[in-house]
């Protein structure tokens, strides 16, 4: 039979989820989310689906629609950080029901803080219910992946990981966070005030891959430099002129044994496309053989991620209760009974 | 602790697994083999290894070996076909031993035979043991690789797998099985009377991924077509002139629902390079977003399928007893606790 679920946040990316939740055959027995705009509307209707798509009515008051199911999945879309979304879904835990997040940093909880990630763990057990964290990145991209084709190597020496892709699509808030539209100068400051945050995610794509492989992580590297555009790049939010940044080039190094492991780099901008780069996921693996891996252009970060969300509804039921992590659970294709 | 193996079968690629076993730290129990020329020889030396390096012996007994450990995982590498390495399975598991096989019908044995799928998992199932068929085709580039690949996929509407490899590195028996050197019309001839078989391994796939995306499959086109040469083509065995066979191009096609869902190709022949194709794996997956990835080279077929055997150790383990598919498991990383 298939599972209940909970949508927790309705914003961009929870609208994604329950759309392709709905395509797929669940049923959303409930819907949280407190924006007035959306709170007390029918969830058909903020999803932009016809009346009677689906019988939920979105509300405001999370306590109320998580009594009224029983061992439902929660669907939680809110914020990328665990310090935001840790209580919410511990509520859901403590009520029994199973929860998926795509917060990032919800992939890998205690790669952001080892007390809550226990806390969480301790929850969910106590209440024989599950919680995991997914997405495109972390959760596949730079990670999951890589995992998948480290499969036939005898020995891994070396992971190289590259992420391109464009941020023309997104809003303010995304371009903000990557210092799209500053001066060189003032990216640097905004690194430095952590206005500029560029991608979240990177210590739970190393946590991931180093528990897989059985690699003690001694330290980590981490930059963030400016991508300085040499054209006019304009999207329908804004434009910026040569000189200025177009995006942010994040970089994470891991060392193990006494050296460099693990690199991860994922330029973020606006139009690479006019200075001739084309967004893709590149990764590299050297040890007992050599696996050099491209996908052009990149796997869509939006709709990849709901699709990781919803696929692993079906997985994560298998799953002992407690704090899951997907390199536990086996791959969370999509299972669709027809073709 | 580390599980002791037994090591069934010391060819070219039981010898690589048992190299890989012992460097990755695991202690060889026993070794099979009924060629006179290794029966009674010391394991190192037929590894080509320092003596010392471990301290089985060979032996032609396998009953012998197989009582002389308990609850060992056995590597087992002697055929390609379910009906020949069935029987000394089930002498396994009716041992309490585990099994990993890198027969090609064992990655999806019902797909060859379901009576004899079921006969290993009672087998299995009623002693406590577990076996699973693995490899790198199939096994990985053509199955658990696309499988990977549609987890941020909502729906996957068509799969496409293109493996170009070289077997320039292989000797008569391979090359035999694949009709080079033959003219076109003798190729006929040899894949009408099952002397060219092509690739081994199709049905397993379009097994794996039907079974896991939830697909009934209806039914399957298959070919095998000569790769005629233009040039002269030569390895270290054999020669070839303009007008030969270079290799086979095995394809199938799997229908679902009506309508084309999955293509595999497989061309595989002799320095391809000579007539400007690279060799690589490609997947192209279409529904909800387009996944279009390469990796050039292919997997190394070779290496990897030791890889895919030895690391599947320490998951089979984890699994229940009875017959374990590749997707019932998490990704069989090399898990090295030193990086």
């Amino acid at each position: 039979m298939m599972r209940e679920i909970i949508m927790y946040g309705l914003g961009s990316m929870g609208q994604r989820i329950a759309r392709l939740a709905l395509e797929r055959g669940y049923r959303v027995a409930g819907a949280i989310d407190l924006d007035p705009a959306k709170a007390g509307q029918p969830l058909s209707r903020v999803l932009g689906l016809p009346d009677g798509a689906c019988d939920a009515t979105v509300s405001a008051d999370a306590a109320e629609v998580l009594v009224s199911a029983q061992h439902a999945v929660v669907l939680q879309a809110t914020s990328s950080f665990l310090a935001q979304v840790a209580e919410p879904i511990e509520r859901c835990l403590e009520l029994g029901h199973d929860v998926i997040s795509i917060a990032e940093e919800m992939t890998f909880p205690a790669a952001a803080c080892q007390e809550t990630a226990e806390r969480l763990n301790r929850a969910a057990s106590q209440n024989g219910a599950r919680v995991l964290g997914t997405g495109v990145n972390p959760g596949f991209a730079m990670d999951m992946l890589v995992l998948a084709l480290t499969v036939p190597c005898g020995r891994v020496d070396h992971i190289r990981v590259t992420r391109t892709n464009d941020l023309s699509d997104f809003g303010p808030t995304v371009l903000n966070g990557q210092g799209v539209g500053l001066s060189p100068d003032a990216f640097h400051s905004a690194v430095d005030d952590g206005r500029v945050v560029g991608h979240v995610g990177f210590d739970q794509s190393v946590a991931l891959i180093a528990r897989h492989l059985g690699w003690q992580i001694e330290r980590v590297e981490e930059t963030r430099a400016p991508i300085v555009s040499s054209v006019v790049r304009a999207t329908d939010h804004l434009a910026i002129e040569p000189g200025d940044v177009a995006g942010c080039l994040h970089r994470m190094t891991a060392f193990a044994g006494g050296r460099e492991v693990l690199h991860l780099e994922h330029p973020q901008q606006i139009r690479p496309d006019l200075e001739g780069q084309a967004t893709s996921d590149r990764i590299v693996i050297t040890g007992d053989q050599t696996v050099d891996m491209v996908i052009a252009p990149e796997i869509g970060g939006g709709a990849g991620t709901a699709a990781a969300a919803v696929n692993a509804i079906e997985y994560l039921a298998c799953a002992a209760p407690g704090l899951v992590h997907l390199t536990d659970l086996p791959l969370n294709s999509p299972r669709v009974l027809t073709a």
